[in-house]
Order: structure tokens, then sequence, then C-alpha cells
């Protein structure tokens, strides 16, 4: 099947940009969050976002499905879906920090085949596309070009950078094995939810391990990473599924992936 | 005593510019990290704008003292001392995440009277005084300003956002008090570092609490978070020293102190 991707990149950005417009003037701004059914945090500008996003879907491909962390599945006549997470990251949105990130993500009978990671304050974006190299726009930078990104392909866990957003999710997790795989890396640093998968595509980080995560907090990382030489599995090192335990692995360097994975195993 | 505070606020930001400028291209970049003997990774752009700092201090103010991470203490003539941590948040920095900074203070027989925490790859910077409300350039804004902030005056503990670097971090405290205060509070987030302190003292924190702190990880953090109304203390709520337990507790409301003091006091 081949894909009209550069129809779907168009529209990908395109969202991405609407997205970014609506949330940044609520970034750091004193508009308070509520809580939803869940307990977890999440504002005003997280369901704008996903509002305009689907409104422009609606308009550009009628006949495709949206799943979004807002407002659930609306259905489609085709066999494209896309999945969308405004603000991955709201405790980082909440606390002013410019790591959380805008998920977007396109799948063909429920695999992913684009994804965006776009942090909308630095204006950094990460772009996959199966069968094409994952591209990085250094927002940071200023730049507004968006150029390859390959991950490190570091050999050896002993000195792998591993990364997690919290401690809280990890407590969260089947089995507390994550304890032996930070035992096994060189470091661990904490924070990032979508940006650090971004950072491990771009090759700064070596291995990112989480779990409790959700369809849309994962569809758009798979293309991004892979696109980039890496792999995302689940703690099983199995592709991941929408029925899955939630669990993610994501390798800069896939011939790591045995390793982690015999860690996470126990 | 009244001090130069116009001369020395031009010293602390020409100190950061530098730092900043030698810093930003190492960024991300391939240049790989040393080991320390303490194990905690440096890299060459941290020794690099030490340098450089040490050497205009040497220009502008050849009797103050200076104490960095890197090279250690030089003593001087006058009351006056320069403490630097000019990549504070290594782990941050390797792994390429723009919430590491720079840390500048200047203290008077031992006190802290001027801090800057600056995040060089955003352009964002905190400067605080003694007597002074705290200003904050907002580099993600792309603004050249400086505009006062205040901390947020949160009531609550059980309302309160928390925040700490690492969990290795808190691993290594005096005592495990910090789950207490974490159960009390209304959600932690990681990571951050120096950051963590300017978002407290832009309202977007309500406590940080970490350990394991040198002087030159404090120094400039107490001006920038009191001159924002909040007040920064070690975990018994009693003031800093170089000669502490290395317990540091942030707070945006001083009225959250006693509360969660009597948390980490166990």
């Amino acid at each position: 099947m081949s894909h009209d991707f550069d129809l779907f990149i168009q529209t990908a950005h395109a969202l991405a940009d609407v997205a970014g417009t609506v949330i940044r003037p609520y970034f750091r701004s004193t508009i308070g969050a509520a809580d939803k059914n869940d307990a977890s945090p999440v504002t005003i500008a997280d369901r704008m976002a996903e509002r305009v996003m689907r409104a422009q879907l609606a308009e550009l491909h009628p006949d495709h499905a949206v799943l979004g962390e807002e407002y659930g599945l609306q259905e489609g006549t085709s066999r494209y879906q896309w999945t969308l997470d405004p603000i991955d990251g709201t405790r980082a949105f909440i606390t002013g920090r410019p790591t959380f990130g805008t998920l977007i993500s396109l799948s063909h009978d429920g695999t992913p085949i684009l994804g965006i990671i776009d942090q909308p304050v630095t204006g950094e974006r990460w772009l996959g596309v199966t069968g094409r190299p994952t591209v990085f726009r250094n927002g940071l930078l200023h730049r507004t070009d968006f150029q390859p990104v390959v991950t490190r392909k570091q050999p050896s866990l002993s000195e792998a950078d591993l990364s997690c957003t919290s401690l809280e999710m990890l407590e969260d997790a089947p089995r507390p094995t994550w304890k032996a795989l930070k035992q096994q890396a060189k470091r661990m640093s904490w924070g990032g939810d979508c940006y650090a998968y971004g950072l491990l595509a771009s090759g700064h980080i070596d291995i990112v391990a989480e779990c409790a995560m959700k369809p849309w907090d994962w569809a758009a990382l798979l293309p991004v990473v892979e696109g980039a030489g890496g792999r995302v599995t689940n703690w099983n090192g199995e592709s991941l599924t929408a029925d899955g335990d939630g669990t993610v692995l994501a390798v800069g360097n896939p011939a790591l992936l045995d390793a982690a994975v015999t860690c996470l195993r126990g």
C-alpha cells in the first residue's frame, strides 16, 4: 500500500502549528488546571488544542478516524486514524517546563506510519514517517529547516543514559524490574515525557523505559524513534498494541534491546 | 553596609553572558563527558565557562574571592566572594534538556546578596538582589527586558506542586522524610536542577526539596527565590550554611515553610 505521505505530512504540520498557536498563550499563565476523573492535571489549552486539530481534520480528511486523549474516538470510513495528545506532559506544562509536547500520529490499519513530537514553546519538532529518515527542526537555535537525526548507537548498557518521566509512573509498573535496568545503566535522568523520546531520536539519550502509557502517548513516538534508527517495544521486547500492558521501552541502539528486555523481564 | 549593586549586577550579567557564549556550542554536541573523581558528569563546557568567568573577575574585581565548582576557592582581599557553578544540572545538559543552568552568586561576609540563574540556551535569566524584587528575562518569548516576578502564595501543602531533580538525590538524603512531604503535596514533578528554583520564583512551582547540595548549588538560588517573596532554608527550616547538611528546602509561600519542615523533620 502506498500512502500519500506528502499530503499527510502537510496535514500533520498544520495540526502541530495550530495546536501550538492555541497552547502557547496558556503556558506559564495563571489559568488554573482542572482535575479530570483520573486526577491527572489537564488544562484548557489541552482541550482547546484537541478541538482545533479535530476541526482541521474534519475539513481535510473527513473520512479519517480521530482518537484524542480528551475527546475519545471519532470513527472514520477509511483505514486511516489520527491519534492526538495535545499536551503530553501536563505536569511539565503546569510547572512551566518547556519539555511537554504535542503528539500527532497517523495510523493505517492500526500501524503508526507518521508521528510528530512538537514542543510549541521552543519550536522544536520531530517528524517520523515510515520508510523515511526522521527529521528535526531545532527551534532552540531558531532554525526553520528540518534536518535528519539519528539515534546514538551506544553499544553497552553499562554506558547507557536511561530516562524516565517520574517515579510515580514506575511505581505503577506491572513489575518493579525497572530497578534492575536502572542499576545496569550508567545513569538515570528524570522528567521529559515525549520530549525524552525526541532527545533519544536525536542521539542524546540511549534508553527510555516507561509505563502506564496509552496509545496516544506512544503512537507518535514510534515512527520518530524508528525512523531515526532506534526501536520502540513494550518491556518484553514485543510490538506495542492498543490493548497492551502500557509498558514502553525505547532504545537508540537496537542492539541494546535484548539486554534491556532481560532486565525488564526480571 | 551599602553595596555597589549597580556595578555588581553589571558584572554578574557579564559573567552569565560570557559563560553562555562558551557553553552554547557544546549543548547537544557530541563532545564526550568525562567523569570526575566523584563520578558526576562534567563537560568541557563546564570547565571552560568557569575559566572565562574567573578571567573576567580577575580583571573586574581582583580583590574579590572566587569559589567555583570546578577550580575551588581563590582567596580575595575583600569581604566579597563570587560563587560559580557554570553548569548546574550536568545530567540535563548531557541529555540535551534545556533545563540546566549557570549559577552566579555574590556573597558578603558569607551571606549571598546577589544571585543569577541563567539558562543559556533558551535565554531565560533570573536575577535576585538583596532588598530588590527579583527580575526575569523571558528568553523563551525572545524578550530582552527584565520584569519582576513573584512566587505563588499557595496556601495549602495538599494543593502544592512539589519538585525535585532526581530520586538518586533523595535516596542520599540524611533521612527519608521526603516521602512524607511527597505524600502531603498535591503532586511531584522531577528534573529541573536550578531551573526549578527559577520556576518557583516565577510562581509555577510551590516547593522544591533537595539534598546533597553544595554552596555553589544554592548560593545563587537564595537571593532569586527570596527576592521573589519565597524562602530558602535547610530541611529543618534553618538558614543555609557552607558547612550544613546539604539539604535545601525552597517554598514560594513562606507560610508553607512550617508544614513542609514538619514533614521533613520526620
